[in-house]
């Protein structure tokens, strides 16, 4: 017999781990649409040459790939970044531009499951392409923000940057330009190795140690770029408190092949196991398949992340189970009865289960409400029918009582 | 330049497109979780000898599988009831009995594409696993009909038969148990190619001409069985009316290797390019990987025909386009301006958007609302900045008017 097992990296969601994330999808989608922007959907697979257009070596290792049996190298789809760049050069007349979408789909990657990595992973987009108003910037951070406020979450603070601020470190004349790229590398791992790693790394890639010092004395007196003063003030005007809200960080430095202008990355108050958002400004990608540069600046949510730091703060409602009621059926000749019940609670909107089964002790239907975490069961037996009643059970407390349908219904409706 | 193009058979969902899947997602989710049934995801990737497990040459030719790097033989989904009959047997102890799941998640089929048929589509499945009470198989009939109410259809007929009906043809001795089933294979044919196909192609398979009559005329009299008789029954006292909203159909004989007992289909008037759903009980599959018989009974909707019916039946809402208004940016010293507004809207609940430019002439930010099918447009010149008023502009029948924010509000939150 085949063992029944899923492979390293992949997950099933059983259903109160799904409802989680329907939940916080819903959520998301929500939001973004308030915003205007538009869902889309690409397919799992796609040739082989498309999806590796932005990856080197990573890519190559970590992309699932294969030849079909029509023989094209294909792979699965491995970011969503590559695939909008080739919807955008595909679609470049039906779609409007700026085009703001949203896309809410599994990726794969080849990952080392040790690091807690998974090789199945749900990505969740915002990007606005097509225009380099720095509107679109501060509207990426609004959106990110309400996000996380509709999904529940109090205590944040959105760490700013532009990709630019580090030009004034070759001006000031501590680094070359060539060397720049060196010194932001070493200056981006400040979360995880503190000031005196970075001053480490720096000596190991071959910077001085007065040097070194001077890198990393001069990153913190960074001026806000005239970019970020623009985004900082649109910003206020949208609502968010500078400081509280929103913070310009000179030392941030995420994402240096990537991102142009704007950078930004969520902190969240007691949950720092990892960025759960972030993103920024990145002009030179977008264009790829269309052969001319379309700037575009979003934010990527780590949904894994997201769900680990909902759970972790409590701020999963209690109720994601759906149903209501378990109505159970006494037996054979009751049935009916049950069956009116249901129709009863249906027409009220109550969502509400017959149990499917006439033969069962009532003993097991109790139990399998509690399995599934509904918090209610109705029982008509010959008493209750004779009497045009029946008895509501509270799954948690066990109280129960005998009261007419009407009176059940306000409790069930809450 | 890398050529943007999609692989054969595989479809990107553009918004307009995307709102239309969600949106029947959406209906159905809703709809089965009001009886207490439970979403479950399953990995895309599986072991390829899992997914094997039920599919012989069919699923050897179709099924995408590949060897990873790691060396092992995997596969991508297929279909939902393996995975399904995998999820029973590993999760064992932790499920509900019965298990009432609902499955919405993509499958991959290296399919012949010339037969309008995708490598990528979407499945749609509700099953109830673990009871053969037929309280069950009324259930699933119940939720099928209620779904495609709330999907917006009105009228369709679900035929039902059941798959032990048939056996009282060989107790009537046309036809020996051995041949029974080549005599069903030919009138599940029925709708395709008519009675007289079917005479012609049984006695393709061996029947006699006289024989094959009187099995054409004998599968029309065969007689309700008293597992259908019963099914009725409790479909009458859910409210469904019989011979209008089901009917039994004694030559309707569906997925003969699958199903042991209700077999069902859905007719939908108007649409007859195929079935949209249909399903059944087979009590023979989901104990594959549990090494014991496990009943179940379950409908599957064919979600790209649902789609391609609730088009064709104009059952999609209009405005599935979820911005309401756009507001303009007449300059960058009115940017203020608009961006008040927006703030004024947002707090009344009113999807809007600010266009994301100041640079940009009004009929460029005119069109880009037309593009996106945002019905309206308001802008703020300093002619309505000076008097604290705003223009509003129908963009269908480009009628304009200055009002105040007030009067817009009830207009746009209609």
């Amino acid at each position: 017999m085949i063992r029944p097992q899923t492979l390293k990296g992949f997950r099933d969601f059983l259903p109160s781990e799904a409802r989680k994330r329907q939940y916080a999808i819903d959520i998301l989608k929500k939001v973004f649409e308030s915003y205007g922007f538009e869902p889309l959907e690409t397919p799992a697979l796609e040739y082989e040459e498309v999806l590796l257009g932005k990856y080197g070596d990573e890519g190559d290792k970590l992309m699932y790939r294969f030849t079909d049996r029509g023989d094209r190298k294909v792979a699965l789809r491995y970011d969503q970044t590559v695939p909008l760049a080739r919807v955008v050069a595909q679609y470049q007349n039906e779609l409007p531009m700026p085009f703001k979408r949203y896309q809410i789909q599994n990726v794969w990657r080849a990952d080392n499951t040790q690091k807690g990595r998974f090789r199945e992973f749900m990505q969740c987009d915002i990007d606005t392409v097509g225009t380099n108003s720095l509107l679109a910037d501060a509207e990426i951070i609004e959106v990110t923000s309400a996000s996380l406020k509709a999904l529940g979450f109090k205590d944040f603070k959105i760490l700013i940057n532009d990709r630019k601020t580090f030009s004034q470190l070759n001006k000031q004349g501590f680094v070359t330009d060539k060397d720049l790229v060196k010194a932001i590398r070493s200056l981006d791992k400040i979360k995880k190795i503190g000031e005196k790693g970075i001053l480490e790394d720096l000596q190991k890639n071959g910077f001085s140690k007065e040097i070194s010092k001077a890198i990393v004395e001069n990153a913190k007196k960074l001026k806000e770029s005239d970019d970020i003063l623009l985004i900082s003030k649109i910003l206020e005007q949208l609502g968010l408190r500078k400081s509280e809200e929103f913070i310009f960080v000179p030392e941030l430095a995420r994402g240096l092949d990537y991102y142009t202008g704007l950078i930004f990355e969520v902190e969240i108050k007691d949950y720092d196991v990892g960025s759960v958002c972030g993103g920024g400004r990145y002009d030179n990608l977008i264009g790829m398949f269309a052969g001319k540069q379309i700037p575009a600046v979003g934010c990527a949510f780590g949904f894994d992340r997201l769900i680990e730091a909902m759970d972790a703060l409590n701020l999963f409602p209690k109720d994601l189970q759906t149903t209501k009621v378990l109505v159970t059926v006494f037996s054979k000749e009751l049935l009916d009865k049950s069956i009116a019940v249901c129709e009863i609670l249906s027409k009220n909107g109550i969502n509400q289960e017959l149990y499917l089964d006439t033969e069962s002790k009532l003993e097991k239907q109790l139990k399998y409400a509690d399995k599934k975490g509904i918090p209610y069961a109705i029982i008509i037996g010959p008493n209750e029918a004779s009497k045009n009643m029946v008895t509501l059970r509270n799954m948690k407390t066990r109280e129960q009582k005998t009261v007419s349908l009407e009176e059940v219904l306000p409790i069930l409706n809450k």
